[in-house]
């Protein structure tokens, strides 16, 4: 199945590994399964990218929809690929799956290996968390730390011994302080605190009630405690929060502003316990919240300077499904500085190296 | 249905009260339902308490189970209430049901009083939030602030013009900030925060860890997601926060302290938006969260102080229960100095007057 290549560095790649690769060329998949979509990337042993697909999002493996959850996000998401690809499924070298609430060599690790086993045909498997794909993604499997606030928040290194540790990322009803679900969250919070005469008025109190169709605050508790409880029901409401931010609402600003501030600190925990030679830690910032532009990255900014002097915060290459497609090349022995820079070449011409 | 009088004060009421009222005595009843459990106090007209009686605890009305288990909670309360009185069930003058998630006037009242409806005959039945029962109880009635700090936190005043505010009270997920779930909350993300780098060291991650009999924290997640999420599954670990605290543990000292700022912001609230004459204001603190002590009422009196100098910190002299009985026998006209008097001394008599 070719495709077509446009650009002139992904010709020159192409024209000296065609040949090489060829005749062994098999096939990786690398997924990304976050709590609002799941994406799958499939990769010839030779980092071209060949297909894409999405699937739904995933919930706590604990949850009893969570095993389902998983497996129709999987799915759909690798049956889509194949058909992008223009190739019928078929047995591959290896699947690198990076998930949220699943955390390296848990039981819940073991447990998505089986499910995506039960759908792939593979000779190898591995599941991680996603913010391990989302890491060698950013920052093409070399040392640093990435930072990614989206739904959920988590920081997570690697120095150069291979040691990886993360803090943060504990979900939202045990952390995920900085996310899109904290942002969400503390802004109810704070418009409810105004309503009820213990904190400042606030721009929230018309921006939710306008959300909501509100007549009266009571209504919220109806919609809140009716609702199957999960991080995306107030993740939905961050955007408000950063609306408010941004038209000078002091009390959106200082919840963003302390959002910064606990992304900043995950990212000095991590740099904290691992060991980086060299003058610079890169710190790669990645997820939804980041969008809000400096609004959140001057105080992320300013914190983690003075946290973490030799921090320097440096754009992410590529996206988490990139980066798992990358371990998966690492798994199966096919990563050479060669299959990396046809994959970053291929993400970029086909439009999937997109970082959120 | 006689009960036996004990005390020199009651004799003295009940001397006076048995010949004139006797023939028109009829009953009310007063609920109080509460997230872990729902008392039930059944009364004569004349303020003589006949029953108490207890069902299970209550969700919000919204949630899918919210109005299966009122109704089993108020039956259940309510038959064991008649039981114990010896009676056979009747229509009573007035029940008056103080009841956690409903708010006054919302839809919520008219549903929970159409539940007791079809349950109890009555020539009145009225459903509010427990709160409302909790200042009746606390103050028989007269002006002033209850504030509770259970498995949930509110703040609720009422000023000499009859006007009642509440602050706080929003439920363990948009608020309730100083109640049991908030502290037993904290408690999670401050030895989360420590386990992964971000806070100081506190006992809470030892005493955590044996409470769940954890290997790691994910277990944690596993937990925490894998519930049925409602605020007794934090609240049941506030204990250990205070256990910690009252160890000297400086984390926990500070999860209980900002936990009593937070209860006196909450009553700060309710004062500035009533009015009350006279001197001083009285706030009756009650809930499981105060029997910390003074680890809790130290530092809630010094910030009460400080927001409120005339706040006057007094001791609750009825629950919540009773608090319902006051305002049932106010609905059918039968509050009066001396059915209060006999509310008080007969629930003091038979042990029910104990004010968590």
């Amino acid at each position: 199945m070719p495709i077509e290549e446009k650009g002139a560095s992904a010709d020159r790649h192409s024209a000296g590994q065609s040949a090489a690769s060829a005749a062994h060329l098999s096939y990786v998949l690398g997924f990304d399964g976050g709590q609002t979509g799941t994406t799958c990337l499939l990769a010839g042993s030779d980092g071209a990218i060949l297909g894409r697909g999405v699937g739904g999002g995933l919930v706590h493996l604990a949850r009893p929809d969570g095993q389902q959850r998983m497996r129709s996000a999987l799915c759909e998401a690798v049956a889509s690929a194949w058909q992008m690809a223009g190739l019928p499924p078929q047995r591959c070298a290896a699947v690198y799956l990076g998930l949220t609430g699943v955390e390296n060599g848990t039981p819940e690790a073991a447990m998505a290996e089986q499910i995506a086993g039960e759908l792939i045909e593979a000779d190898i498997i591995t599941a991680a968390n996603d913010a391990t794909s989302a890491l060698a993604g950013a920052l093409l499997g070399k040392p640093g730390v990435v930072v990614i606030a989206g739904t959920g928040a988590i920081a997570l290194g690697g120095d150069e011994t291979g040691r990886q540790v993360f803090s943060g990322g504990w979900g939202w009803l045990l952390g995920d302080e900085g996310s899109a679900s904290y942002l969400g969250r503390r802004g109810v919070l704070a418009a409810l605190r105004a309503w009820d005469g213990r904190d400042p008025p606030t721009q929230l109190l018309p921006l939710l009630r306008e959300h909501f169709h509100l007549d009266d605050f009571y209504g919220l508790k109806r919609i809140i405690y009716g609702s199957t409880l999960e991080a995306p029901l107030f993740a939905d409401l961050a955007p408000l929060v950063v609306k408010a931010a941004q038209e000078e609402d002091a009390v959106a600003q200082q919840i963003v502003t302390e959002a910064a501030y606990e992304l900043a600190l995950v990212a000095s925990a991590v740099i904290n316990r691992l060991s980086f030679g060299g003058d610079s830690v890169p710190v790669a910032p990645l997820g939804g919240v980041f969008r809000a532009g400096d609004l959140v990255l001057r105080p992320f900014r300013r914190r983690l300077c003075r946290l973490q002097p030799r921090a320097r915060i440096v754009a992410p290459i590529l996206p988490a499904a990139c980066g798992s497609v990358l371990l998966a090349l690492r798994a199966c022995g096919a990563l050479t500085e060669t299959t990396i820079a046809r994959l970053v070449s291929d993400a970029w011409q086909r439009g999937w190296a997109h970082v959120e």
